[in-house]
């Protein structure tokens, strides 16, 4: 953790972050205390390293007012469903942190203890980093480094026309939790719509599914965009065509008391974002082992389609029909 | 390169982005062309790897009306000399960026230009990152990626008492370049004045020095806080006291011209910062294999002290007298 003199004008506040952070980094011999230039990362023999960067800003990605320990694990865990996705095991990540005037001790102690609590619940811890001042928003970006055994990791492209396409757990809790945020949904049980808006403020990134699937399936991403965009980047790499059965989409009972049974429930939940599952594609043979997968790991997986040659997604209803998403008013792709 | 659906007020300049940045990482295999969830890196064989991050912001570390090539090359230069100090060769890096209001095509046309360049000058490409927008400061983070023989990292600590202290180049051009620009120095040469100010504007980390350090060096860092200040970083971490003699500090001619022959030139240009130079110790039984390692870099080598054992940072005169650093406003340890 390194600061430059020229931009710490209260310097108490740059040795309190030392003090708060080191910790973090006590039990990760390359990162040597945060006091050198560069932190050092030593890969399992036969590992490729998996790196990913995310950058979170005040007033875009979160409110000054959410819980600060929620703001450092939810912009952990972002970057976590990306290595989950590529099926790498996560090993450490880096800081960069642009402290906004308003920031305070109290609010900095409860910012690392976020850190604290998600590292010790993924393994990992913090390597690097750097803080500065800056006039405007909080920002951070967060860049995190996993390993996956050499040649293994999961791409965006490789699916193969043939392919079924999976998700894991459920989509659209997420966008769901935003929309009872925004005022939906008064009506639902509080335990629903706490359950909701959980998913939506702390995603679960799907660690032990991801790694279980690197050797398993041919392509995947995390759901961030939404699943229907996302499956637009990944038909894209991949250059193939993906159909996607709507009444296979799996919703959880919570969406469904929100958004209702019908078709217009699925085409919102597969639209919304933010749900950091795993979509992927795999050839029906080797459904059973990606069951097996899911099942050691303890998350549901779906398949809701498969891949074919072509371009593009395309989602059916239960006759078999295209449903014209530019009707929603997704535009996306 | 990605971005979610939430923070793209203007999709045509994530497209540009996207279509800026691309050919960035066209020859970095592991970038897998900036369209997937994470980057991909393979150390060599027998190597480990060296990480290290920094965030700049507008009105901080640089001004919007900087031209904006300068800032996406001093950016990555002042990671690159993190990895230079630590003996790595750089391999990668990944950009956070998030976008204020005001910027425009033209300067992120600039802005990769700029990238464009040093990845040349340095051998270096994009591994992947992220843009967003904010509506604050511009603000990126860069993280740079290098590497280093198994073990061979030039730590902080390691100084031994009796090392021979030493420092690459010249010490103070960037302090000297800062203060032209704020109104010193009017009666200089242009050219002086010129080379200063491209000293402060735009730093050349030392990594052929660097790469020739590992394995001689026992502890080293690269300049940005001041000599002093960064020696006091070194003593601490390697558990000695540094004496540095004042006289043998070089000064190039031009910070001479501005600020004199006498002692408080050399104080000055002691504790200003960021001229991103190598200090680091080592035996005197290796100073000639050093100054071939100078040699052979290009970069000259000065002896200007040692270490002995205690703590903290000394700087004597001609007369080995100490120069009571408070007196000069260095209070920064």
């Amino acid at each position: 953790m390194t600061n430059s003199n020229s931009d710490a004008p209260k310097l108490g506040e740059f040795e309190l972050i030392a003090r708060l952070f080191a910790p973090l980094a006590a039990h990760i011999p390359g990162a040597l205390g945060l006091t050198d230039d560069a932190g050092l990362i030593v890969p399992s023999p036969g590992h490729d390293l998996v790196v990913t960067v995310d950058a979170l800003v005040e007033g875009v990605h979160f409110l000054a007012a959410d819980p600060p320990g929620d703001i450092a694990r939810k912009s952990l865990r972002v970057n976590l469903s990306d290595l989950a996705a590529k099926g790498a095991r996560p090993r450490a990540y880096l800081l960069a942190l642009s402290l906004a005037p308003w920031v305070n001790d109290a609010w900095l102690a409860a910012f690392a203890d976020g850190f604290a609590q998600d590292q010790a619940r993924y393994g990992i811890g913090l390597l690097g980093g750097d803080t500065t001042a800056t006039p405007g928003p909080l920002t951070l970006s967060i860049t995190a480094l996993g390993e996956v055994e050499s040649g293994r990791m999961i791409r965006r492209a490789g699916a193969q026309a043939g392919d079924r396409v999976f998700v894991s757990g459920t989509v659209g809790d997420s966008g769901a939790g935003l929309a009872i945020l925004k005022g939906e949904g008064t009506a639902l049980e509080e335990t629903t719509r706490a359950a909701l808006v959980a998913r939506y403020r702390l995603p679960e990134p799907r660690l032990a599914l991801g790694a279980a699937l690197a050797g398993l399936a041919t392509a995947a991403l995390d759901v961030s965009d939404g699943l229907i965009a996302d499956l637009g980047h990944l038909a894209k790499a991949s250059g193939v065509r993906i159909v996607v059965d709507a009444p296979l989409i799996p919703l959880s009972p919570g969406t469904r008391a929100l958004w209702g049974e019908g078709r217009e429930a699925v085409i919102r939940a597969a639209i919304a974002g933010d749900d950091y599952e795993i979509a992927f594609t795999a050839p029906a043979s080797r459904e059973s082992a990606i069951r097996e997968a899911a099942r050691a790991s303890g998350v549901p997986v779906h398949a809701i389609g498969r891949a074919e040659t072509g371009a593009g997604v395309v989602l059916r209803d239960e006759n078999g029909q295209d449903i014209p998403l530019s009707r929603t008013g997704f535009t996306h792709f």
